[in-house]
């Protein structure tokens, strides 16, 4: 019999997140832990700090591909690829270790305790530094690639980081938007934004300069929205889905981006499709990570 | 207990085909039936020639939207949004109806019996006047919206038949292969092809002038090519699926435009996803919808 509680562990931030939460996704106790110095050591202490025997497992959530027992690559933590850390933390706690990518760990968070609690089938999009996400069909979290920022909307388009041309990611998350503006502002198009001492430009400030009424600043945003806005509509063709659910720090700027985005999306997917499709933003935020990673034990 | 043979019936064509199909997903027998006339009538007379007492259940394939139960666009057969097939047949043989999309319904056939058969998770593309399409996940075939040819591929680009632009198939079916070489013909483009007494061109001639080294019709048929490779990478990066099955009509040009769209799709996708996906025509071809729809009385 399943135990009433599991420990989430968040990999994909700058720090490690550690939390209990509950079969129905409420954290109930948490510590951060910096993920600088001996990482695993200072994992394995957090664990133990909030390890009891009510714990039914422990779930992972990290950057990067993995194949459920082992981490294929981690961007953010190299150390994870070398280290077999499901088995380190199966022989020190004596209990399931289960391993997610984090933008599928943050849907079935959702799904559990979020903004998709109350649907069967949806698409989560994470819109970040990069786009990733993950698909809940009949309420069960396909195990998927799910590499869905990675669809190309332009063709022989901006390199992406992912080696290909055009895909969804190099045109609209934010890493996209603040190359745009640098490239604008090299090309000394008018604009009253400027760039910081590092030479770069933050999508949060680009969004400041749009709501202060920089033309360009605004239209970074709005084409970055076109673009989101064709890829939420290939996902609904692809899918029909009951919502499209947005999470991630772009979604601060739901009256240009998102609008745009909706807009987009309206005019290029299958009508009959698109009116049943609700596109809504997350519930839990920067907790949906975590709390899919502790669902993981149960699934 | 189910029994061992179903009746399949193919609605998607421009003649319905009624079979019986063994469980494994052998064609037993077949009648073929003129969709000209009283379609109902020829249909009941056709299932009443072959239905036994082994018959586990009738399960019909039509082009268009289904809930299940109902027919909601029928585009081939309009009567058939009229009358309540489903309720008919169940009515007159006392034995229960299954309904599904005919892309669908070859999906589920080309798993239980056709290229599908070792492959766990597959996308199925079909290549004809339109594009259609379907997925499989963990050997079940997945009942989403699956309109897999209404992807966008080429920002605010040709007028699709579904009212958006820039669709796959607007680019990569048949139909946007015959309207490209209308066009050029039109433009006085250097080619040898000519239009027939209608003032159209069928991509079969198409293909014949590309194998005869018309350097249009060639490009005609790559340029296709590289938008249906488009389409594939991004259901590898999306799906991350054992393998692409592709099947229709436009296979026939496999040397020239599925080439260039495995070409195209291997420098899109993510090259460890792409790796590991088989890409292959369906074996059953024209009889993966009727396997399929006797099929559905199973899942």
């Amino acid at each position: 019999m399943s135990k009433p509680f599991s420990i989430g562990v968040d990999l994909g931030g700058t720090n490690l997140r550690v939390a209990v939460v509950s079969r129905e996704g409420e954290i109930v106790d948490r510590i951060t832990v910096s993920s600088t110095g001996n990482v695993i050591d200072s994992l394995t202490a957090a664990i133990e700090r909030l390890f009891s025997d009510k714990i039914n497992g422990i779930g992972l959530a990290v950057a990067g591909l993995t194949d459920g027992k082992k981490i294929l690559s981690s961007p953010n933590l190299p150390i994870l690829k070398e280290i077999d850390l499901v088995s380190v933390l199966e022989g020190r706690f004596n209990t399931p270790v289960y391993l997610g990518n984090d933008a599928s760990a943050a849907t079935l968070g959702e799904s559990v305790a979020g903004a998709g609690k109350d649907f069967n089938t949806f698409v989560m999009l994470t819109l970040g530094t990069g786009i990733g996400g993950g698909v809940v069909y009949n309420r069960k979290l396909l195990n998927i690639a799910g590499e869905l920022g990675h669809i190309v909307v332009e063709p022989g388009g901006r390199l992406c980081g992912c080696g290909g041309r055009g895909c969804l990611e190099a045109y609209a998350s934010a890493r996209a938007m603040s190359m745009a503006a640098m490239e604008a502002i090299d090309l000394k198009r008018e604009t009253m934004m400027t760039l910081d001492k590092n030479g770069r430009i933050m999508p949060e400030d680009i969004y400041k300069y749009a709501a202060d009424g920089d033309p360009l600043a605004t239209e970074i945003f709005k084409n970055a929205g076109f673009y989101l806005g064709l890829g939420i509509a290939n996902y609904i063709n692809i899918f029909g889905p009951d919502a499209i659910i947005l999470t991630g720090g772009l979604i601060g700027a739901w009256d240009i981006y998102v609008k745009k985005a909706i807009k987009t999306a309206a005019a290029a997917a299958f009508k009959e499709l698109f009116a049943k499709t609700a596109i809504i933003p997350s519930k839990l935020a920067g907790d949906a990570g975590i709390v899919g990673a502790a669902e993981l034990t149960y699934c």
